[in-house]
C-alpha cells in the first residue's frame, strides 16, 4: 500500500491549486509509505529555505503517522517529548505536514507544505491529503 | 563486562513480549558498554521514524547511565544542562531509554525504546534490561 | 533568468513521458538557477537509490554548467580535478545531468535522471531540457 | 509487499548460523522495502566498524535492488557509475548485501553483512536472502 506517482501528481496539484486560489506561496513535498521522496513542486518567489522544510514537514507526517501540528504540542519545553526535533536528521513539528491516506484509510505516505502562515500550510496540505480519497 | 548478543537478543526478546502482550507496536534497540549498536527490531506497523529515537534513547541511556527521562529533568529551559541534546549527533531526553546491568549490577549496555507512550516505552524497557538479571 | 515552476512541470513531464516510452523507470529532479530544487518526480518502482542520484546530477550540471557526464572524465584518477565528487555535499560525474537553457541560450536551470542506464538517464535528461526551448 | 519483522528475524538468524557454522564473526543488517532498518544484530567480538557497513551494504542492496558486489563492478574509475559511493549519505559497493524477495519473487527487503572477507559476507548474506523463500 503504496501511494503512485499519479496519486502524488494529484496531491501535490491540488494543493497548489489551493496555494494559489488563496494566493499563497509554497514549497510542497509528497514522500511515499518509506518516507521517500516522490514528488516535489517549488512555487515561483516563495521561500528557498522552505525546500527543506517541506520536505521534512512530509518526512516526519509519515514517520509519526501524525498532523506535524500534534506533534508540537508535545515537543515544546516541558512536554512529554521534548526535543525530539532532534532525531530523524531534524523533524518538524509545528503545523504543514499530513498523512495520506488512501480510500481504505491505510496511510500510504503524507504530504508536506511550507512557505505561509503555518494555517495556511496546514490547509493546503489538508487539501492535497484529500484529493486522494473525493 | 560487555552484553553478549545473546543477552541483546534476550533482553529485545523480553521488551517485544512486553510490548505485544500490552499491544504496543514499537522500535527496539540494544546497545553494548561501547555505546555501539547491538541488536535492533521494528515491529510491523510501528512508526518509521522510531528507528531513530529507539537507537538514540539507548545509546543515549549508556552514554550517562541514566534513565533518558530522568536527564529531560535536566534539559529543559533553564536546566542545568540546557539542550545537551544537540551533542553527541543528538540525544534523548525523554523516557524509554535504560542501562542494562549484569547480575553484579555493572553497567554492561543499555535499551532504547520508541513507539508507544513514553510511560509505555519505558515499562518496555525496563522488561528487556531486567530480562537480563532474572 | 531563472526557470518557472511551469517550465520545470513541462521538463519534468517531457522526460516522464520519453522514459515510459522507453520503458525506464527513473527519478527526474530539477533545479533552479540557483541549483535549488525546483520539481522532482520519482516513478512507480523506480530506484530508492535514484532519489539522491537525481538530485545531485541537476545540482551537479547546473553548479558547473556541464553535462555532468563530461564532468566525469575530468574525476579519474590522475585526472585534473580528481575526486572533486567529495565536495558540495557530494557531486554526480556520470551522465544524467544536463543544464536547461532558455530561448536566448541562458542556463536558467538543469534536469537530473537516474534509474536507467546512463545513455537512457542521459537521453531523458536531454529531452527533458529540450522541451523549454521547442 | 514488505518485509516483516518475523521474517527479518529468521533472515538474521539464518545468516547468524551460517556465519557460525563458517565461524566467522558478522554484524547482520535487514531492511525493509522502503529501505529502513528492521533488524540488526552483531556478533561479539564482530567489528566496530562493521555497524555501519552492514547497514549501508543492506541499503545500498535495496536502493539498487542489486547484489553490492555487481555495483562495485561499475563504480572502479573508469566505470560507468564512478564514484556513485558519494551519494545516498554514503553507499557500499563491495559484496555483503543482498536483496531478499519473497517466493513471488518481489523483492521485499534487503540484508548487509559486515566482518568475514568479501566472499564470506556474501555468502553468509546470501543464505539469509534464501531463509526467506525456503
Amino acid at each position: 500500500n503504496d501511494i503512485s506517482h499519479n496519486e502524488a501528481f494529484k496531491a501535490l496539484l491540488a494543493a497548489k491549486k489551493n496555494a494559489e486560489e488563496s494566493n499563497v506561496l509554497v514549497n510542497i513535498a509528497v514522500v511515499d509509505a518509506g518516507a521517500n521522496l516522490k514528488a516535489f513542486v517549488r512555487m515561483d518567489e516563495s521561500y528557498l529555505g522552505s525546500i527543506d522544510v517541506a520536505i521534512k514537514k512530509a518526512k516526519t507526517a509519515r514517520y509519526f503517522n501524525i498532523d506535524t501540528g500534534k506533534l508540537g504540542e508535545l515537543t515544546q519545553p516541558g512536554g512529554i517529548i521534548y526535543n525530539i526535533e532532534l532525531t530523524n536528521q531534524g523533524l518538524v513539528s509545528f503545523p504543514g505536514g499530513i498523512p495520506i491516506k488512501n480510500k481504505d484509510g491505510k496511510i500510504i505516505g503524507a504530504i508536506g507544505v511550507s512557505g505561509g502562515t503555518i494555517e495556511q500550510d496546514r490547509a493546503i496540505a489538508i487539501a492535497g491529503a484529500k484529493s486522494i480519497i473525493d
